[in-house]
C-alpha cells in the first residue's frame, strides 16, 4: 500500500482545520495539543510529555512523503517498502532490479545512499501567528499570497540559520487559525539497509491495495549517515518482540499528508465535479498505457514499475473519495455542519464578517473556468523526470534574479537548499518512459483543451504529440553534471542552453506563469482570505479542543487493535504467515518470492502478520511506527482499508482502520527467510 | 465523430418518455405524430404526409448501429464512413488495410459483403399497446420481464411470417406509454461501395472529434443487394447539389440510439455517481492500453484501430454526460419538474398510483449493490470477439431449448435470425488483441470485486488475468466453420466442445445468470412498472402532443443550418476544402491523404464541407441523411459539437448542434480526388 502523501495530486484546493466533535479515536492530533485525558478516560493508558518527547524525538519524516522512526541507537530507521521503493528503483541497474528483488547490505560499506531522499526530525514548534497574519493584514489576491509567502521565508531562514543540518518550515494549521514554525534536524544522507522487494512487500498487488486481510512484508529499513558515518540521535524507539493483543491502545506517529475535513460544501462539490473526475480519467488511461508498455519487455517492466505503483495506488485514493464524495449522506452531514456554523457564527463575528462561504464559492467558479488549462500547461506532465528537472531549473533560475521576498512560492531562500538536493541528485532517467509519459501529457492537453485553443497551439506548435515528445526524450538533463551546470550557471546558462527541454520549458513557461497568477488571483488569495475568517468563526463557536486537517506535520493518533463489521461480514484484526501460504496462487502478483516458498517450514506460520488498528490516518502516514502504551514501536503503518479513503472527508470510527505490518513478523522474516542476524541483532538490542 | 448508437454501453438504466414543453427545434419526432403546423408556422415550411412517406421510404436502418438513406434506384445508400469502419476493418488482410486506405469499387462485381451488416426499411408502424400492457398485468420482476418479452415475440413472429426479408420489433415508446410494431423491410447482403478512409472521414481525428469547425468527409456508400443483385426500393432521395444557405430550414431522418431526457431523478443520480463513472474509468484504461498496444507496430494498429476509435467516441460521449450531470442547473430543473408531475398527477391518478417515483428509487439503490458484478459477470468483457461468440452460441443453444415464451429477452423466436446473422458472418478475429481486452476485464473484474469476491474467484480459478487471457485467446472460435457447427449442433454439440472459451463461457455461466434474473427481479422488472404509472401521469398531465425518448428507431427532427455563439464565442455554419489545407500539419490526424495533397489543386477550394445545423440528434442519428424542404439529400449527419452530448438529458437550441458533410463536398470529392465518375453519375442522374 501505499498511503505515502502524494504532494500536489490534491493540492489544488487548499485544506480547511476541522470543527466538529472528535469521535472516539478520531484525530490527528499534534504534539502540543494532544488530549491525553481522553485517553485516559478510554483505554486507562497515561500519555506523559516525557513520552511524548521520546516519541517525537524519534519520529523522522522523510522527503518522499513518508514517515519513519529511529529504532536503534546506530540511526537506523524503520519505514516501508513503498517508500523506498523509488531508492531501490533509482539504485537498480540492468540485471540489478532491487525494486524487484530487495537489498540487504551485508555489511555498513553496502548501504547505498538513496538519490534525493532527505530525512527530518522535529525538535521545536514555536508559535507565528500574529507575525504571519499581520503580513497579510489589508492584502487580497496573489499579493496577499505573496506576502505570505515572504513573510514565511523570512521567519525559516532567521530560525535555520544553518540550513545543512536543519530545517525551518511554518505550517498552516487550521486553515489560518494557528501558523506554528516547525524545526527540524535534517539528514540529507540516507542509506538503504533492507527492502524485502516488491513481490513480498506488495503481496497480492494493486489488488489487495486497501484491502484487508493483508499479507504483506511492506517494510524496510534505511539508516542515517552524517559525515560518512551513522548517526546516534537523541532517541529511539524500543522494538517490541511482544505479541500485540486484539483491544490494546496503539498509537501511530506520523504525518498525515493532507486531508479536507473542513473544506467547505462549495469547495467538495468542485472536487466531485471537477477536479475528481478528471484526475480519475487521466490516471486510468496513463495507468492503462503503462501496463502495456511494461508487458512489453522485462525492461520495460523494470522502468514502468514505480510511476505505475504510484499511479494504481492514486487511482484507488481517488475513486475512493469520488465514491464518498457521491455518497448523498456525507454531502447533506457537511451541509448541515455548515449551516450550524453559519447560524452560530452570525452573531459573534460582527458586521465585517461578510459571507466567506460565498467567497470561497466564487473562487470555485473562477476554478472551474481555470482547471483545465492551469492543470495542463502550469503543472505539466506526470511522471517526466525531464521535464519536472527543466521546470525547476528554469523557474529558480528566473526566480534567483530576484529578492527572495518577491519570489512564487517554492523558491525563497529557505526553500532551495531542498529543491537543490532534488534536483542535483542522482536519478535514472528512461528516455522511452519519458517519451510515453510527455506524448500522453501532449495528447490529454490538445483533447481537453481542444485542438484549436491557444495554449494548445502553444504546447504543440504544428507538431504532433508522438513527434514532439521523442524529440524532448532527446534531452540530456538526465546527466546530473548536466543539471549542475545549468544551475550554478543560472539564468544565463539556461537561456544559453541547447537542449530541447530547457528551451521548451523557456517557450512555454511565460503562458504557465500567466495562468499561474490567474490561480492565485481568483483562486489561492481568495480562498486564503475567507478560509482565515471561517476558522476564525469555528474558534469563536466551537472553542480550540480540536486537531487541525493534516499538513504533512507530524501528528499522534490513538486507537486500538481492532477489526471491522461491515454489511453483516466481521473482519478479524490479524492475518499470519499462514495465511500468507494459503492465499499464494503462484501467479502474479500472489506469486512468493523463491525464499519465501524455501523458508516455509522454518517459520513459525502462526507469526502475527499485519494488523489493523482504528487509529485515524491518511496518506503521509506510511511508515509511521504503531506504538504501544509504553512507548514501543510493535509495527509499521502501510496502508487503510478500503473505508479508510473517505477518511479524506472525515473519520468513521466503525469501520475506517489503518493497516500494518508487526515487527514480530519483521524480526521472523529477517531470521528465518532473508537470514539477516547482524540486523536483529542491532533490532533486538537496540544498539 | 461519431454518434453511432452504442448499444448495450449505457442500457443499464431504461428510458422513460419526455415531458416537458418541446422548445423551438427541439424534438426527435415519429413520423406518425410530426408536429407540421409547428414548423410551417417556424419555418414556412409545408410537411405533407406525402413528403412523410416518401423519406421514410428512403430512410435505412444499418444492424451496426447507424441510419442511412437509399440515394438512387440502384440501391445506392449514403451512410458515414464510421459506420462501415468495421466493414472495412473486417475487410481488410495484411497488406490491405481498407480502414486506413478506404476503399472504391471499381465496378459492381468488386462490391464487397460487410460481414454481419444489414439494412431495415421501415414500412408499417401498427399500435399494439393493449395487447402489451394486458400481457403484464398483475405480475411484478422478473415475471413482468418475461411476460412482455414473451408477448413481444409472439406479436413479432406474427406480423412477419417471412423472417428472411422482413423484421418485426414491438417498440416500447414514451417508457410504457405506448407499444408499437415496427414493421421493416429487411436486407441482409450489404455491399462496401465507397469509403474514403480513416483519413479523410475523420480528419482532426479524437482531438476533433465532437469539435466544430471541423473538416470531415465522413461519408461512405454501401449498396442493398438480394439475389446477387442490387434493390430498387420504392423510394429514394434526391442528391442534391444546391449550395446550401445560413437559416434555411432543414430535416434530419434516421434512429436516434437513446435519450434519457425523462428518467426520474433518482436515475440520473445513478447514472452520475456510479455508472458513468466506472464506464469513464473502466474506458480511459482500456484505451491506454489500446493506444500503447497499437504503437508497438503497424500490425498492432490496424487491429487496434476499430474498438480504439469505438472506446475513444464513447469516452466522449460519457465524459459530455458526467459533466451534463454535475452541472446543478440541470438537475434542479430535473427536479423541479418531477415535483410539477407529481403535484399534478395526484389528484389525478387516484390511490393505486402509489409512489412510483419512490420504486425506481429503491431500484437504484438495488442496482448500486448489483451493479459492479452485474457489468463484470454478466456484460463481460468489452471488445472481445470471442468472448462474445461463446456467450451467443451458450445462451442461444440453451435458450433454444426452452419454448419462445420462457427465453430469455434477446433469445426469442423473432430474434434469432438476426442473432444468428452476427454469430455466423465472417470477421477476422485478432488473437493478440483478443488476448489484451481479456486480460483487461479479467484485471478489472479482480479489482472492482476485490480477489476475495466468489465471482472473482469464479472468473479466475487459481489463475492471474494475464495467464488466463493467453489460454482463452487460443479459442477457435474465430472460425466461421467451428461456430457454425456449435451453433447447428446445439446444446449438445456445446457440451462436447473442448474450445476454452466455450468451455469457460459454460462454467461461468449459471453465475451469469443469477445476475441477470437479480437484475430483472430487482431493477428492471420495478422500474418498467413504474416508469409505466409515471408515463400515463405525464399523458394524463400533459397530453399527447410530445415526442417519446429516443429508442433506436425512425424518427424526424426539424431545424435550420445555423452555428452558435458560446461564451462570446460565435461558431459559423460552415467551412470549406480551403479551411482542411489550413489545418492540415502533415502530422496525425492532421495529415491529408496524399490523394487529397495531389488534388489540391483541382479542387474548389470553396466548396461547402462541414454543416452546424440545430436538428435535435444523438448517437444512432449517424448517417442521417440531412434534407431540404423539398426532400433532398444534403448531407450525411456524422456528429454533434460538444454542447450535443448533454442532449442525453435535454436539448438546449441555443447551443446543441448536430454536423453534417455536405453532399457538394462528397460529390466534388468523388469527382477530384478520387475520379469516381461511375459513381458520382450514379448520384446526380439517380440511377
Amino acid at each position: 500500500m501505499s498511503i505515502r502523501h502524494l504532494a500536489g495530486a490534491a493540492g489544488l484546493v487548499g485544506a480547511v482545520a476541522f470543527a466538529g466533535h472528535a469521535l472516539a479515536d478520531e484525530g490527528m492530533w499534534t504534539f502540543d495539543n494532544f488530549p491525553a485525558a481522553k485517553v485516559k478516560a478510554a483505554y486507562g493508558v497515561q500519555i506523559t510529555p516525557a513520552w511524548l518527547d521520546h516519541v517525537r524525538g524519534a519520529a523522522v519524516r522523510l522527503s518522499v512523503g513518508c514517515s519513519a522512526s529511529v529504532v536503534t541507537a546506530q540511526g537506523l530507521v524503520l519505514t516501508n517498502n513503498h517508500c523506498v521503493a523509488d531508492c531501490a528503483q533509482n539504485l537498480s541497474v540492468p540485471g540489478k532490479d532491487y525494486f524487484k528483488t530487495g537489498y540487504l547490505a551485508a555489511k555498513r560499506e553496502d548501504e547505498k545512499t538513496c538519490p534525493g531522499m532527505q530525512a527530518e526530525i522535529l525538535t521545536a514548534i514555536t508559535d507565528v501567528t500574529p507575525r504571519m497574519l499581520a503580513a497579510g493584514a489589508g492584502l487580497t489576491g496573489q499579493a496577499l499570497v505573496k506576502a505570505r509567502t515572504a513573510v514565511s521565508s523570512i521567519i525559516e531562514k532567521e530560525s535555520c540559520p544553518d540550513p545543512k543540518t536543519f530545517r525551518c518550515q511554518v505550517v498552516d494549521l487550521y486553515h489560518g487559525g494557528q501558523y506554528k514554525l516547525y524545526r527540524y534536524r535534517k539528514y540529507s544522507d540516507v542509506r538503504l539497509v533492507f527492502s524485502p522487494g516488491v513481490q513480498t512487500a506488495f503481496f497480492g498487488g494493486d489488488p489487495d491495495n486497501f484491502n484487508f486481510p493483508r499479507y504483506d512484508l511492506d517494510s524496510a529499513f534505511v539508516r542515517l549517515y552524517e559525515d560518512g558515518r551513522p548517526v546516534v540521535t537523541a532517541d529511539h524507539l524500543h522494538w517490541s518482540t511482544t505479541t500485540p493483543k486484539a483491544g490494546e491502545a496503539v498509537f501511530v506517529a506520523g504525518n498525515p499528508g493532507g486531508t479536507d475535513r473542513q473544506l467547505t460544501v462549495s469547495q467538495l462539490e468542485t472536487q466531485r465535479d471537477l477536479t475528481i473526475p478528471l484526475t480519475l480519467a487521466q490516471l486510468s488511461e496513463l495507468r492503462g498505457r503503462l501496463i502495456r508498455f511494461g508487458e512489453e519487455s522485462p525492461e520495460h517492466k523494470r522502468m514502468a514499475g514505480e510511476l505505475l505503483f504510484g499511479l494504481e495506488n492514486g487511482y484507488k485514493v481517488y475513486f475512493g473519495r469520488q465514491e464518498a464524495l457521491n455518497d448523498p449522506a456525507l454531502l447533506a452531514e457537511k451541509r448541515e455542519s455548515e449551516a450550524d456554523l453559519k447560524a452560530k457564527a452570525a452573531p459573534k463575528m460582527g458586521p465585517a464578517f461578510g459571507d466567506p462561504w460565498g467567497e470561497i464559492g466564487q473562487a470555485q467558479q473562477a476554478l472551474a473556468a481555470l482547471y483545465v488549462p492551469y492543470r495542463q500547461v502550469e503543472r505539466g506532465p506526470s511522471g517526466s523526470k525531464l521535464f519536472g528537472y527543466a521546470k525547476e531549473l528554469v523557474r529558480a533560475a528566473q526566480e534567483r534574479e530576484k529578492p527572495s521576498a518577491d519570489r512564487l512560492p517554492g523558491y525563497a531562500d529557505s526553500q532551495l537548499p531542498l529543491l537543490e538536493h532534488e534536483v542535483l541528485d542522482v536519478e535514472p532517467v528512461d528516455a522511452p518512459l519519458e517519451q510515453l509519459t510527455l506524448e500522453f501529457w501532449l495528447s490529454k492537453s490538445r483533447e481537453y483543451l481542444t485542438a484549436d485553443d491557444p495554449n494548445t497551439k502553444l504546447l504543440l506548435g504544428r507538431d504532433s504529440p508522438e513527434a514532439l515528445s521523442a524529440k524532448l526524450a532527446t534531452s540530456k538533463l538526465g546527466d546530473v553534471a548536466v543539471r549542475k551546470a545549468l544551475w550554478d550557471g543560472g539564468l544565463k546558462a539556461i537561456q544559453a542552453s541547447d537542449d530541447p527541454m530547457i528551451q521548451y520549458v523557456l517557450r512555454i513557461d511565460p503562458a504557465a506563469r500567466i495562468l499561474r497568477t490567474a490561480y492565485d488571483e481568483k483562486v489561492a488569495g481568495p480562498v486564503t482570505q475567507a478560509s482565515e475568517k471561517i476558522a476564525k468563526a469555528r474558534f469563536a463557536v466551537y472553542g480550540d479542543s480540536l486537531y487541525p486537517d493534516a499538513t504533512f506535520t507530524l501528528r499522534l493518533s490513538y486507537g486500538a487493535i481492532a477489526g471491522w463489521t461491515y454489511r453483516g461480514r466481521t473482519v478479524e484484526p490479524f492475518t499470519t504467515f499462514k495465511g500468507l501460504y494459503e492465499r499464494a496462487t503462484g501467479q502474479d502478483p500472489f506469486e512468493l518470492d523463491p525464499r519465501w516458498v524455501a523458508a516455509e517450514g522454518k517459520l513459525n506460520p502462526n507469526t502475527i502478520f499485519d494488523i489493523s488498528t482504528s487509529n485515524d490516518i491518511i496518506g503521509g502516514n506510511s511508515g509511521s511506527p504503531l506504538i504501544d502504551a509504553k512507548g514501543d514501536v510493535i509495527g509499521a503503518v502501510f496502508d487503510g482499508n478500503i473505508h479508510s479513503l473517505g477518511g479524506d472527508y472525515g473519520y468513521d470510527g466503525a469501520i475506517n482502520r489503518g493497516v500494518s505490518v508487526s515487527t514480530g513478523a519483521v524480526t521472523e522474516a529477517l531470521q528465518k527467510v532473508y537470514g539477516a542476524d547482524e540486523l536483529v541483532k542491532e533490532l533486538t538490542t537496540g544498539s
